[in-house]
């Protein structure tokens, strides 16, 4: 068990197809070629060719898979990893990728989050309460206009002002002028309150392109950095987390839903494997479909005790209301960072949107306060 | 026209909730705010909402829904670009990208093919027949047994040899020595035979990783790479597409599967805009269930005339017979490289598979030869 990672699918085969499905589906993910091929090599058939651990069908039709897969192939390279995982697999229409259990064995080959929920609670001093954050939109702002909406909501008491995902280095709004122009109102904002507002630009393009924007913004003294694990690539995400970034990650989900991949599997888990210390993921009750029992997965998954990684603080987004920070805040507990980006947007930038900022701020403390299970609280 | 992005979305959403639904999916790609706040700045309103031209309920359910998107944002860099056609509307289980259309103000963001198909034939030196290919392994396999087996293949007339994708820096067979040995395996037998053989390796891992991988790879004098533009992240595929490679790329699907993308966009459009030469699929007949129909869409997409970019020609992968190459070529034409492996590989390495793999390239020429649509010969 310590040297063989597991990996579960659900397949969607009707029953007769099952096992030989599974069997084809176990050569797949190892081998790739005909067994009596595979089993000519000696290295291979002893230690290559995985094994079939559980195939169980399930009541509601299909069956639940369990793979145990060689570290030898999946823990070569983080690129390598997600091929072993659901490389060729994802090529099939009738596989879902619901798990996987990492053996200690490869521990060591991923960062996990390097600052986790408790590294970024010490960053802003915040060690009693949820976190609130929000969203510095729409794309097409002037850096005149996103330097008022970022004081707007630092005076509100908004712990992370993030940038929107769309913000790239548009003409209108320069990276390195807008990222520190911001970066220069949080710092204001923090010394005269003495309350830490961390601002989080989003590093966007090519691996060239971002690593520029990573120095620029570090050099800025960015608190916090957004980064699309899906879009650039994972093995590109794991490389800026272990080699170039200082500061905390927030991981945005776009180009992530489409896989057919369980979301609390690859936003809570993968994420956080490669070193995701926050996880904006859309909640339920928003803009988009993710269930109840999706979002209390998924945030389990972030915040589990889980070999040496440090829990990652799970983000609800997605259309969350200002009103609805109590419930939030009930379901998902202490531990939480509510990222509300429209809802609160809607108020005019200045005092209006510092005052709706600041209500927001109130309901969640309040909310935490009131917390009664004292699993969450 | 000239300056609109136009992205064609497929809607599995009941007919009462369409306008709704498509008006909240302009915003998700454009403003990502409440229309409202969106409207209060100029620019925005004028430039950056995007457009909803089309929504056109269909027979069989759903509709087509088809947004025009300011290129302004879009065209910012390779990643923003994924971003904006299906970064946060893949969290939508109700929409799968169907198309795109790239209008002429983007062409010279992107690459296309350097190679494409009549670059990838000079470089074979073969002008009138469909091409083959074979893969290398599987993994865990020596070097030594790799280059036995690379012979075999290239001596039996292979065009392409290509590692298989699970093939990364082993320590049973690492990357250095094992691209150094299999180049010179078919420099070898191209030299005495007079005919091209081309060895392609796999590159996989960081970015890092991979550009050593890459310079190592073109000393050695590889004549073209493998790479998998999923696992690696689409904007670091087009950085080594446009910066670093010199050599023809033959795009691998793995991870590609699973997004909720119609496979004709994603690997025939998609990775051709981004700059693969050869695209390798899952052709109909084989492992997997991509269809005849979306095989003919795929192979269409990769090789029909499209503004400024190249052909790129279509590799029908993924459990192809020996025996059924005459069936290929009759489908696909002659603009065509069938990549056989696992049938091939049934053979063993020497003599039996060098015959095995001589017998397939005769057919491919033989079936060629037959074409009776002069469309296809």
């Amino acid at each position: 068990m310590d040297t063989r990672l597991e990996v579960v699918y659900r397949l969607e085969v009707p029953s007769e197809e099952q096992g030989t499905f599974a069997r084809a589906l176990l050569l797949e993910q190892t081998v790739e070629t005909p067994e009596e091929v595979a089993l000519r090599v000696p290295v291979v058939r002893e230690r290559l060719m995985g094994e079939i651990v559980e195939l169980e069908p399930l009541e509601a039709g299909g069956a639940r898979l369990v793979l145990q897969l060689p570290v030898e192939t999946a823990g070569v390279d983080p690129a390598q990893f997600v091929n072993v995982l659901f490389g060729n697999a994802s090529l099939h229409e009738q596989v879902i990728l619901e798990d996987f259990e990492l053996p200690p064995a490869l521990f060591d080959r991923f960062p996990g989050p390097r600052f986790g929920i408790e590294g970024v609670r010490a960053l802003l001093g915040v060690h009693d309460r949820p976190l609130t954050a929000s969203a510095l939109k729409p794309v097409g702002l002037s850096v005149d206009e996103l330097a008022v909406l970022c004081r707007s909501l630092a005076e509100g008491g908004i712990d992370v002002i993030k940038d929107d995902h769309y913000w790239a280095d548009h003409p209108f709004a320069p990276f390195e002028e807008r990222v520190r122009r911001c970066q220069e109102v949080v710092q204001e904002v923090s010394a005269r309150t003495g309350r830490r507002v961390v601002y989080a630009p989003s590093l966007s393009g090519t691996p060239s392109q971002v690593l520029r924007q990573a120095e620029i913004a570090q050099q800025c003294g960015v608190g916090a950095v957004l980064l699309a694990p899906m879009l650039l690539g994972l093995p590109f995400f794991y490389e800026l987390v272990t080699r170039h970034l200082e500061v905390p990650v927030l991981a945005h989900p776009s180009f992530a839903g489409a896989q057919r991949i369980l979301p609390e599997t690859l936003l809570g888990k993968l994420f956080r494997l490669y070193g995701a210390d926050m996880i904006i993921f859309p909640s339920f009750g928003g803009r988009f479909s993710y269930s109840r029992a999706t979002c209390r997965a998924l945030a389990e998954r972030a915040r589990q005790p889980w070999g040496p990684y440090r829990p990652a603080l799970p983000v609800p987004a997605g259309g969350m209301q200002v009103e609805r920070a109590r419930e939030l805040v009930e379901f998902f507990g202490r531990d939480v960072m509510l990222l509300i980006g429209g809802s609160l947007l809607r108020a005019h930038p200045g005092p209006e949107l510092t005052a709706r900022a600041r209500a927001l701020v109130e309901s969640v403390a309040e909310a935490a306060a009131a917390l009664s299970d004292p699993d969450l609280a």
